[in-house]
């Protein structure tokens, strides 16, 4: 595996990659990698020649109220699972390298970013789209490969290639869950061992809402209400959103049809858990 | 000359000449081409094994007091003088085929645009780095040419270019003149007889200017009022603008040194002419 740090040395080495005609798979993160990295990692090892892993904490899609220095870093062991997995190039950049100076451009991105999670986190998603339009340059992967974790963001993605016409093809790969359905995530080590044996309670009710539309129901507040209740029955949390969205679009849909998502936030004591779940709606 | 409408053919064409290694210049314009466009065709031809002129006349670019529709096109004509600079493939798409539905994401241009002509059409350049934006992306040239009599322009596209890592090579292309030295324009036309014969004072000026620093002017204020002086002597028009910026990032200098711009416009009675010329001021 190479480790490459530099801008300069990162389009050298890709250069003569695609000389070569070796198609490339992309997994951009922000390093600290656990089990969902990885699945992202395995897929693009699987469909591609040379897999690229960018670790790049971008202080460009933090807020001013979000801790871009108290954001985890743990190179050493994210270079041992990268290895692991079978990446060919590590691109890990400073913040200096990636922002020499003031940026003269920076990507907006005007759709899709103000429902979900996006909606309390203003501009996130430009400082999102800007440093992967960087990254896209760089690396000029065949197919970049993100978690339908955050689905949001596979949305803006998708736009940000579509209405650009990155020549990349977007792969969203989909949430690893544990045994009982819950969603893998950093944060689930935060909650109580009784708010641990709720947890998976958020996937049920999304399978529940799922089985639901299977059966005819197409009424998003009827899906809404369904999934709240089975919440509040079977969990402790706070309901932060459950939302019906067309997907990637992310429109407010009057009735199910196409393929839609239905996302979920629950706050628990010391931990805020999101999942979601997207349906092919027969219309 | 392959003649494209559509994005898909567009990247199959350009895909194939990739896979063949070859170099692409490119010359992006809106078209009602004329020999100041010729002149970035020829030197496209000159240095790339295929070059791609694209005309489209993109309505992002223009603000809401400026003409859209009633701005000059011609294919007819433009294909015969495409055809005759050696072009290989002429991009022409339809604003509906660049822009089907709302755009989810746009470039918005932060530094050098509120100066010079900039600062009369906000959001003119945003939509100048988004159709680019798109347009490398389509084409993935070796190298883009545009012309230094919109010096601005190129000084944007540096950043977008250099921001965003496009593994594109800018090329500024000296502004074509009359023998008298007036920058050829279209506008050249609307001048009256005497104001046609004022007109080289613009670039006379400047030239003058230019000896002047040659010779150990270094008081970017003294400049201006050299070329005011000039202009005001030799020309009935009105000075819009006489501007001493650093060059490419059009910031205003205490004292010159390094790559400078001299840039004015001047208002005749139908015609508002602007020119430039960068100088290398040693320090």
């Amino acid at each position: 595996m190479k480790m490459i740090t530099t801008i300069q040395e990162m389009r050298q080495t890709m250069q003569a990659y695609h000389k070569q005609g070796k198609t490339i798979g992309f997994v951009p993160t922000m390093g600290y990698l656990h089990e969902g990295h990885v699945a992202l990692m395995e897929a693009a090892r699987k469909e591609n020649d040379i897999v690229v892993l960018s670790i790049f904490v971008n202080p460009l899609q933090f807020g001013p109220n979000e801790d871009f220095d108290r954001y985890p870093r743990d190179i050493a062991r994210d270079e041992k699972i990268a290895k692991e997995a079978g990446v060919d190039v590590l691109f890990y950049p400073s913040v200096a390298e990636m922002y020499p100076r003031p940026l003269s451009v920076k990507v907006v991105v005007t759709e899709r970013v103000d429902v979900l999670c996006g909606k309390s986190r203003p501009g996130h998603f430009d400082g999102v789209a800007t440093v992967l339009t960087k990254l896209f340059h760089l690396v000029m992967p065949t197919r970049a490969y993100f978690g339908m974790k955050d689905a949001q963001q596979v949305a803006v993605v998708d736009g940000l290639i579509r209405d650009f016409h990155f020549p990349i093809e977007l792969v969203p790969v989909p949430t690893v869950r544990e045994a009982d359905g819950l969603a893998k995530s950093s944060r689930n080590v935060y909650l109580s061992e009784k708010e641990r044996k709720e947890a998976p309670a958020l996937y049920a009710a999304l399978q529940k809402a799922k089985a639901a539309i299977e059966n005819g129901l197409r009424d998003p507040q009827a899906v809404r209400a369904l999934i709240e209740d089975y919440l509040t029955t079977h969990t402790s949390g706070v309901i932060d959103y459950v939302d019906v969205y067309s997907y990637p679009e992310l429109k407010p849909l009057d009735t199910l049809a196409g393929n839609i998502i239905i996302a979920i936030a629950v706050r628990f004591t010391n931990a805020r858990l999101i999942d979601n779940i997207t349906v092919d709606v027969p219309s």
